[in-house]
């Protein structure tokens, strides 16, 4: 199975569980204009990445989604995990969009959350509500009390880095002690993209019932490709028009930002792509003989090479 | 013991349990910049009548609060999930208090988060964290994980209505079934106002590990005194100064927001607080005898003749 092929696989199978949960958890205070702005969030196109690797995950580590062809077969847990991170992932974006934020109008080629709804507010409230729902979402719909709080434990941790990195970006408040413009790029990025990342991967192989070193060795992968993703994020910034985007670009070099061609070089930064792709590589050869790596593998290359 | 010395009793240990909650929860990204916003807003002041409830209810449930001389048999589940809604209800007012949604420069006699660090960007993050920090906290502090996923259920689902309440109340979005002013008062109190704190009595009754009928009594003890509290929000932004509240008074009316005075009037208004008052004290009735209400009871009466 080719990158695409596997992707193309898993993201309608997303996309479709994600309007399945609009439409299941609307009572939960998701109807009307709220419910609207979350949904036009959360189902306006996105990359899925994050929960493509909870099920990609999830099958490497042996889960009920092992087999390929299985197209039902989909471990609800997963689906859930995968779910609720996005959720995540998208209220930060519907913040960190706000004016008070980066102030970006547009994103996947639509206007951002608060230029459609003409109301910061309804941004503000839409994003809490997809801070929020995860939770909820998490513990109604997989059964097991005991993964189930497994998993808000990761995601709540995974969040509270995310939120921390998007602190370092925003104010440059970063730890006294790193003031290496390297350093502190290093920390931004495996706070603000790499945590949630590494997270998916974690929560698919939690879902599968992973043993500790199976665990180690897709938490590894998850914390090369976080930072290979940010890295790739940078890159295009720098290199791609808004266009091909479909979201601004070079903002971050225009703000004086730290960023990996800013601070290393489009060439070195090439290279660190390389080297991070070859270090989570090296993460799957880790996992026991059984497991079938070629997923997280074409992922991995998929992440590297990828070119919006 | 009358009603302030109930909450004489009980405040300085939820303001103790949460000053110990910050501390050792700042690894989980709450250091720093965000750490300093998040302390700011959570530990300067408040009434901290959530967790009061969550203890108030769990004592009279049976839990193991029961015995209101042993000041160090707190049952740290009800701390937990009274510290958890209380950084709920301190990210609502984080986020409520932005130049984007009610503009308030003034909060417990301080400035508000944004004023404070001079960043809305700071204020939207430190909401966003005291909005998943609770999430982890309950987990890594309750460790039966049946209790710990109701909990997390609970306080979703009530903090999803609270969402909800705000977007009623600041875009006017009322539910198209719900035209009558008076109705929409109503809905939007019991969502902005009444979830929460009707969910602190339901967690001081879970943690309790009360029987059905037990719940039941005091949810609806939760959900009249919840509306009450509003009420009487709503009289004393009428009639206080902002010296009295700490915060800028008169703001609803002059912004043309529906409120109990304004709807009903003044005097309907106290009779609404009377009648509510006495609907808690009804719901107590259906406890078993063996339940020692008096704290409730006082709690009640507080709430009902509160004067900031």
């Amino acid at each position: 199975m080719s990158d695409t092929a596997c992707i193309q696989e898993l993201r309608p199978r997303v996309n479709t569980y994600l309007e399945a949960c609009c439409k299941r958890h609307s009572q939960a205070g998701a109807s009307g204009l709220l419910g609207e702005a979350m949904q036009y969030c959360l189902l306006g196109g996105g990359k899925r990445i994050r929960p493509i690797l909870v099920l990609a995950c999830c099958r490497t580590a042996g889960g009920q989604t092992a087999t390929p062809t299985s197209h039902n077969n989909d471990d609800p847990s997963a689906l859930a995990a995968g779910a609720a991170l996005e959720m995540i992932h998208t209220f930060s974006l519907i913040h960190d969009d706000l004016p008070a934020m980066d102030d970006d109008d547009l994103r996947r080629n639509r206007p951002t959350c608060h230029v459609k709804f003409k109301s910061d507010a309804v941004a503000i409230l839409a994003g809490d509500a997809l801070a929020t729902l995860p939770y909820l979402l998490i513990h109604r719909e997989i059964q097991d009390r005991t993964l189930a709080g497994t998993l808000v434990t990761e995601l709540s941790e995974a969040t509270m880095k995310m939120i921390l990195g998007q602190v370092y970006d925003t104010e440059g408040a970063f730890p006294a002690d790193v003031t290496e413009p390297a350093a502190r790029l290093t920390l931004l990025h495996e706070h603000k993209t790499g945590a949630l990342i590494r997270c998916a991967c974690r929560m698919g192989a939690l879902v599968a019932g992973a043993d500790q070193d199976t665990l180690d060795a897709l938490t590894r992968y998850g914390q090369a490709i976080g930072l290979m993703f940010q890295v790739v994020d940078d890159i295009l910034d720098e290199t791609q028009t808004t266009e091909q985007m479909g979201k601004p670009t070079h903002k971050d070099a225009d703000r004086d930002k730290l960023t990996y061609p800013t601070v290393h070089g489009l060439d070195a930064s090439h290279a660190l792509v390389t080297d991070l792709e070859q270090q989570a590589c090296t993460a799957l050869n880790h996992l026991p003989a059984s497991c079938d790596t070629n997923h997280l593998l074409a992922l991995a290359n998929y992440f590297a090479s990828r070119t919006r």
